[in-house]
């Protein structure tokens, strides 16, 4: 059945919420005393319905309904979810979750979207403060994983779980933060690094171009992947964390910043950072470590630079740097179902040929899964190649157009597996056909053989199910 | 002529700093008293020449020459740039450079890479000071793009600049800190938040994991990407900065953190942070920028997800819940020359067949520069499309293998071009094959019409040249 969520607050984080629930099938009700709530509302829906689909490979659920309220009361009646994100005003939050409490469930799970309270603070004199907790998302929330989750001794733990369980159905990382603390743990970060640009700006040391630069040209990119920690534990070479903290922490003595309460590095202290680090990262080398954020660093400046974007952009700049002199004499079973993402589309504006190849071999892959030559069979040694594919070209494809593949099975004789495809868009379309030719072969000798007769046996059924010619 | 840089320290920022210099075509000497300088000056050499040729959709220069010396004063005799990246010690670098002063060229330009002392504290008594500035680099060097340059009133402006140039030839973004600063920029930020790190372990608020995950799942993805002020002028929503800071400012004021010296937000504070920031970005939009920033995190998220890393894996796990239910019954042109990135290859462990299509859709580009189909071109209002490809695939090509394309035109007759590529490993092996259909197109009607008469001149010549059948 249709869960429904009551978004109170429909700010930017509200209505970030409101867009999270709709996008992953949810029915959600909104209520906002501003009377521009329902085009601010719809204008940050607009974005993610734009956004959030593109970051998967298949179809996400059908959208919910959308439910403006005049009331609360109206709102949160049956609800499942209450997430509220009105302004940060304790004497506030406590009045609304009065009248939430009223007319709710007593089932309900009621999350506080507050950056800076204490779930302790919010439960406050609630009828039932067990139902009250602090989930605190990051903008954009329709696109941003992280919400951080906050309970206390009130909270059961079982219903606690659920709720982890719930935000980890819309897609994103619910971080239990253990303790009660004032803004929790990631905007206490935030709160350091933006009181210290306050200081470099007041100073003339930097502006904030500058300090951007400083940052995403630098350890912002380190931190997509994997936080302070995991990076400075690399930093620290083939002796890893204990030797890093032993080489660096003395500098935090240094009279580097305006801000000066360090605390002391006890070796008790050092042993819990360089024990936590062990049980964190230990599993792999210093070595496999590095290759791993190389990896993602690879990965995330190619992206940005797709986007002509932060440093993706200075790694054009550079390249068109690099190229040779060019002069001009010299020598229906429906197998993918998904939205066409930004960085699939080219300089004509349209999604890349490329792209279209791509979109059959996902086509490929479903085949595959559903005749049984799938992870596992890959893991035996065993998979199909693809040996040749002729791609016809009938209209042009953009970003963010919803499109599927229809496959059939042409010959699923012995090695051989030939399959078409239609790629379709929703108005059915012909946007390009294919057909692609595998065989099967041994992933050790990397040579042609037969396929087990289990997935033979099913590739021939399929084969029949879909018109073998 | 070719240049050359002497690395004097070879750690692993020294060692960053000779990959970065070797693999954009310097010669490189090397000192380091250090008995396990080769094999760890190795080490990095081999990851930097695996990922650093990925960022690029074309080849590097070819790789300048590496030599250990056994002396400061070998390593530096004649070199253009000589790079310091000894320990943090300050009595020991100005040693450093008094040997290095006796025999390097009065031209060259000598850089620290020192993370904590300013550049008078480093120039001290020497003999040039003029010649001596701070280029702080990021781990690992040879991919992260920032550069902290810092200099003094001793140097002359324009040699700054010319420092400045050097660094941006090797892909780097050289970022001019105006104020000498213990520190710099960027480093007084990590240490802010390295700081607040340590008390949040020290207190047992959080774990070395759980603040990674606080850093990666949120603002990291954000601050890979646009940095601190600019992500905060879009949290201000339609209002912009200024309305951040009026919001949120106060909250500094608050017991947040265990640091609390803290700036008063004067309303000329708040005036020169809000004037920055529309310096900074106030030629977009809101709207604008939210969308740029949306663009650039899916790109970055969509990255992340093809390692299976950080915020990326977390999508995968909730796309696998998204699929619906699979049962079994329903002469030679070279128009690319370029390494096999790390996000090209598929579960097979080679390259995945839709990238084959993405090189000869590469291949393609470049015939189209060659005849005058350009950006210029499309800029008319004029392009060509693929209608047709037919791809045969020969062998498996992996990750970090180096790649070219033979392309003939085989065909230029009208509104046509038929090109024929050959993809071929650096050993001469066949990888693919392919014969490409385009057709000419007005990108105002979307249909076919006839090429500009200096472009269809100029495909006919490329076909003579290369063998038209």
């Amino acid at each position: 059945m249709t869960r429904t969520a009551a978004i109170i607050g429909t700010g930017v984080i509200g209505a970030g919420w409101a867009a999270r629930f709709l996008l992953n099938g949810w029915n959600v009700t909104v209520f906002d005393p501003d009377p521009e709530a329902i085009r601010k509302t719809a204008a940050v829906l607009e974005a993610a319905r734009r956004a959030l689909p593109m970051l998967y490979d298949t179809a996400l659920p059908p959208e919910g309904s959308l439910t403006h309220c005049a009331t609360i009361s109206e709102a949160v009646e049956g609800a499942d979810w209450i997430q509220e994100s009105v302004p940060e005003r304790l004497a506030l939050k406590r009045k609304v979750y009065q009248t939430v409490q009223e007319h709710c469930r007593a089932d309900a799970v009621i999350a506080s979207s507050t950056s800076g309270f204490k779930p302790s603070d919010i439960q406050g004199c609630a009828t039932r403060p067990e139902q009250i907790l602090v989930a605190h998302p990051f903008n954009p929330v329709y696109l941003l994983p992280l919400v951080e989750l906050v309970a206390t001794d009130k909270n059961p733990p079982e219903s606690v779980a659920r709720a982890a369980d719930t935000l980890t159905g819309l897609g994103m990382f619910p971080l239990r933060v253990r303790a009660e603390i004032d803004a929790h743990i990631a905007d206490r970060f935030l709160e350091a690094v933006w009181r210290e640009a306050l200081w470099m700006i007041q100073d003339d040391i930097a502006t904030t171009q500058e300090i951007d630069n400083a940052i995403r040209y630098g350890f912002g990119l380190r931190w997509a992947q994997m936080g302070l920690f995991e990076t400075y534990r690399i930093a620290g070479g083939e002796a890893g964390m204990r030797h890093f903290i032993e080489q660096f922490g003395p500098c935090l003595s240094w009279p580097w910043t305006r801000l000066m309460d360090v605390p002391d590095l006890t070796p008790d202290l050092i042993d819990k950072i360089a024990d936590q680090s062990d049980a964190q990262s230990g599993a792999l080398s210093i070595r496999e470590l590095e290759r791993k954020r190389d990896d993602n660093l690879v990965a995330i400046l190619r992206a940005l630079k797709t986007r002509d974007a932060a440093a993706g952009a200075r790694i054009k700049t550079h390249e068109a740097t690099l190229w040779p002199e060019r002069t001009a004499t010299p020598a229906p079973l429906i197998t993918v179902r998904r939205t066409v993402p930004i960085d699939w589309t080219d300089y004509n504006g349209h999604m890349n040929e490329s792209r279209y190849g791509q979109v059959f071999s996902d086509a490929a892959d479903d085949v595959m899964i559903r005749i049984g030559a799938d992870a596992d069979y890959i893991a035996r040694g065993l998979s199909y190649f693809t040996v040749d594919i002729h791609i016809q070209f009938r209209a042009e494809t953009h970003a963010g157009q919803m499109i599927h593949v229809e496959t059939r099975v042409l010959e699923s004789a012995g090695k051989k597996l030939r399959l078409a495809h239609r790629m379709l868009a929703e108005d059915g379309t012909l946007l390009a056909e294919a057909e692609q030719l595998l065989i099967h072969v041994s992933l050790k000798t990397r040579r042609a053989c037969e396929p087990a007769p289990e997935v033979a046996a099913r590739a021939a059924a399929l084969a029949k199910a879909t018109g073998e010619s």
